[in-house]
């Protein structure tokens, strides 16, 4: 059964251990979809949040191997698990002043941000689930995507007693 | 001389690249601070954010390396270029009802949004600029942060004619 699966380890903030655990992956033949390691609360210590589709019994393994890696404190998996993911995009659309306007509309239904203006270009960042981005990306398009830069996910488990 | 350099390295979506480059950097001892991996507009493509600080001297020579490696297509070094860079943080915070309202002016004032709602605790979503984020934190941390996601960095260079 092949499934998107998110999983989070919180790690050793030290050379090395990043090429180790994309080594774990890549040994298996396991293609990471998005990755974003980024601080935490205490310097010490990076959460990482993979995302990688792929056979879950196999992908089970590979926790279990990443759990067992120096450095590697902590591991997550988030199937099954009601979570708030979120991703942010930067892309940089061509767009003549005439047109501006229907951009600048689409920023607003998305409740997005124009970043930087050009005579012929806006810069725009917005942020959200991996499905709202991919809307404002399929709606921008025609328009013309010069550049594009985006985050890759990051996930929290939704509170079991929040609304 | 020892400074923060933002890299992107256009690569090929494949097994084992994301392994070569951390080992790249891993091999001359260099820490990454944070690392971005997201789509592009080309599912055959990913783009890399690396955030690392270390000597330019060998950094440039790392970012050479990275230029020749297979499935890198493209390496930019944005040291001295004016760049638009955003980070994402997910974050929970431990907030009785009683305070709650004092959480929700910090979030007004940092444009940022609820994301969850527990009994005793919020989870706040949060993009901007490095400072920006680190202030909210420092805002944050007295009421007690019990979890946090953050997405590293991603930038794009601002269009030189831009406003």
């Amino acid at each position: 059964m092949m499934n998107k699966h998110i999983l989070t380890a919180l790690v050793e903030n030290k050379s090395g251990v990043l090429a180790r655990v994309a080594g774990l992956f890549s040994a298996r033949g396991f293609n990471i979809d998005s990755l974003a390691v980024g601080e935490t609360e205490d310097p010490d210590f990076s959460r990482m949040t993979i995302v990688v589709a792929g056979d879950e019994t196999v992908l089970e393994q590979v926790r279990k191997q990443l759990q067992r890696l120096v450095n590697v404190v902590r591991v997550q998996d988030f199937l099954g698990v009601t979570v708030v993911e979120r991703d942010l995009m930067l892309v940089r659309v061509s767009v003549p002043p005439g047109k501006r306007g229907e951009v600048l509309d689409l920023v607003q239904v998305f409740e997005a941000k124009v970043v930087d203006v050009g005579p012929s270009d806006l810069m725009i960042e917005v942020a959200g689930p991996e499905a709202k981005i991919q809307a404002i990306v399929d709606l921008l398009r025609p328009y013309g995507i010069t550049e594009m830069a985006r985050t890759g996910r990051v996930a929290l488990a939704r509170s079991p007693t929040a609304s």
